[in-house]
């Protein structure tokens, strides 16, 4: 990759993780001396801020400028030339949740461009893209990291990556993938047997800020089902999509069409008897239900849905919006390596972005 | 550092961790067409095999190779002398415990030889050898890792590099560090409210071979204390050494004289009461007594020895002879972010090296 002094960063979208990476770049640019990370893009949905010399944008100003931007944003193979000639290495990070973007990714790989991303899509889409982006970071050398993409910041994939590398083989893996689904079944099922009503505990998350908009984008359990996906084909099952394997929607039938997610919510009580009997069923066994994801390799078996756990089980006992993600493997053995925390959030998120900044950058000076 | 094809590696070290890890190297070396990995050193303490051409030493048949060697271990200077003039990059595997080896650390880095190692003595020595191999590294990049140093295969050391290089700050670090003192109080004291004899369930694990052959060298608490010495300086705690903050020992004062771990082990009876109160002053609060360490870095303090805690506390629930990590950070707030599994064992241990090679490797070529 050269030896070279200077590192071009190219930044698309500024959202909630956008603006923390954004704050975590600034102090990282100003401690770290060697090299110098230049800012020579930002864009959102709307706008660019860019020239043609790649001039520096000051990190702190950098949502100022874009602001004050008059360029619409190129299309993405334009983005890709512009960045690929730039007169030095060049790292893209992907901080959208856009599916067109996780698409160029292959583009940008096969023209030497680094990427790190806590985007899924581009891992967890058709696996024709996921071999597409392999091949080309393979054949270019450029860089492809994504820790992000699976617990924010916890450090999930790393590990995963390091004992497939190893040569160790996982047998399994199964946790809560999802902040969402960890606070809601932490409050509607707690170990301690209390809990609300079903609708209430959904209703209370989406006002607290721990769904979605809609909440129905959280409980249709596709967020789950790409994390799954990203999982398990790094520890080498190729997984055609987070559609080729069992996904339990907890959006009843009957709302699924409601037209919004507010009259969702309205009528979401009418099923809180259902919910109630799934909880009941486990407490009868002296159980909890938690919605866990889980990759069984010898029976090449994925799935996502409810399960019920005893109380003294790690995974009953999770708090708040915590993740808990247990790797199996050979060896390890009976006791898992197990991996636990806050897996949701632009600050912990944007961590997962920033450490593989500093990953990409050990690689390419 | 240079676009070599060929990267050497060098062995000191060939124990258990030594060996499981030859076999890693052996799989890494047939899978990894680039670059080629030549091992041109091995030795232990009585022997090593290798020449003045660095011809590769197969690494199947090193061990066999190393038997039948006929030379003598040079001294280390030359040893840095001798691979600093390799006709390429050179990597420094010590899979020994020795101190000898780490206090010449600072040398084989300011030569430019990076150093991959589960040993603990490098960095959980006296201050001035941490910072005076920070600063062979910083000046030569040579690269330094040692994961292993701390929860064998676990990522820890990656992980709370990870959150302090992208500017979160550590409040806490809590956990069970050692594999014996895990299995010891989770059979001496478990959640169930049973347990053994104190004196019979250290006599049971020296028997399964989870101490060290003197069980004292366990019991001291120097190995944990050593642990959390090197977290606290990764967290930003200027530790002077494992001997400047409080560490409980568990061997009793009247026993410290015994002339033998066997005679140690036939006297420990003795002070089985005393332990049972321990344990019944905790049971009495419905808790449970562990051997944890601690670093709290708003009091600057770091603590090794016995703690209570409730029975639903994850350190209270910890299976065989897992450890439990607990980061607290600002990012992460009142939830830590945990790490646990196996953190003892050759192949785990070993894992954490290659694992730490391949990172190198990544770096250098």
């Amino acid at each position: 990759m050269g030896a070279s002094k200077q590192v071009f960063i190219a930044i698309i979208g500024v959202g909630g993780v956008g603006k923390c990476f954004l704050s975590q770049l600034e102090t990282l640019a100003a401690r770290r001396q060697f090299p110098t990370l230049s800012l020579c893009y930002i864009s959102n949905s709307k706008k660019a801020a860019y020239d043609s010399c790649y001039s520096a944008i000051p990190v702190a100003g950098a949502l100022e400028k874009l602001s004050t931007a008059s360029q619409v944003p190129p299309a993405l193979p334009q983005l890709a030339a512009y960045l690929s000639a730039a007169p030095s290495d060049v790292i893209l990070i992907d901080n959208t949740s856009s599916q067109d973007v996780a698409d160029a990714y292959p583009v940008f790989l096969s023209h030497g461009i680094s990427i790190v991303t806590p985007n899924k899509k581009g891992f967890s889409g058709p696996y024709k893209l996921w071999q597409d982006i392999c091949a080309a970071a393979s054949t270019s050398g450029a860089k492809i990291y994504h820790e992000s993409s699976v617990g924010a910041g916890l450090p999930v994939i790393s590990t995963l990556k390091d004992l497939v590398e190893t040569g160790d083989r996982v047998t399994k893996i199964e946790g809560v993938f999802s902040g969402t689904m960890s606070f809601l079944f932490n409050s509607f099922a707690p170990i301690s047997g209390a809990g609300g009503k079903w609708s209430a505990e959904v209703a209370k998350a989406q006002k607290l800020g721990y769904t979605e908009p809609d909440p129905r984008d959280d409980l249709n359990g596709l967020d789950v089902a790409r994390k799954l996906t990203i999982l398990a084909r790094l520890a080498g099952l190729p997984v055609e999509s987070p559609a080729s394997f069992p996904v339990q929607s907890l959006i009843p039938k009957e709302l699924e069409a409601c037209a919004s997610g507010s009259e969702f919510l309205q009528r979401l009580p009418e099923f809180d008897e259902q919910m109630d009997e799934t909880k009941k069923a486990a407490e009868d066994l002296g159980r909890v239900v938690r919605f866990v994801g889980s990759i069984d390799m010898s029976s090449e078996q994925v799935k996502v849905g409810l399960e019920q756990y005893d109380a003294s089980h790690p995974i009953a006992g999770l708090k708040g919006s915590d993740n808990i993600i247990s790797i199996y493997t050979e060896r390890y053995g009976s006791n898992p390596l197990i991996i636990q925390g806050a897996g949701a959030g632009g600050e912990v998120t944007a961590m997962g972005v920033t450490g593989d900044l500093i990953k990409v950058l050990a690689q390419i000076v």
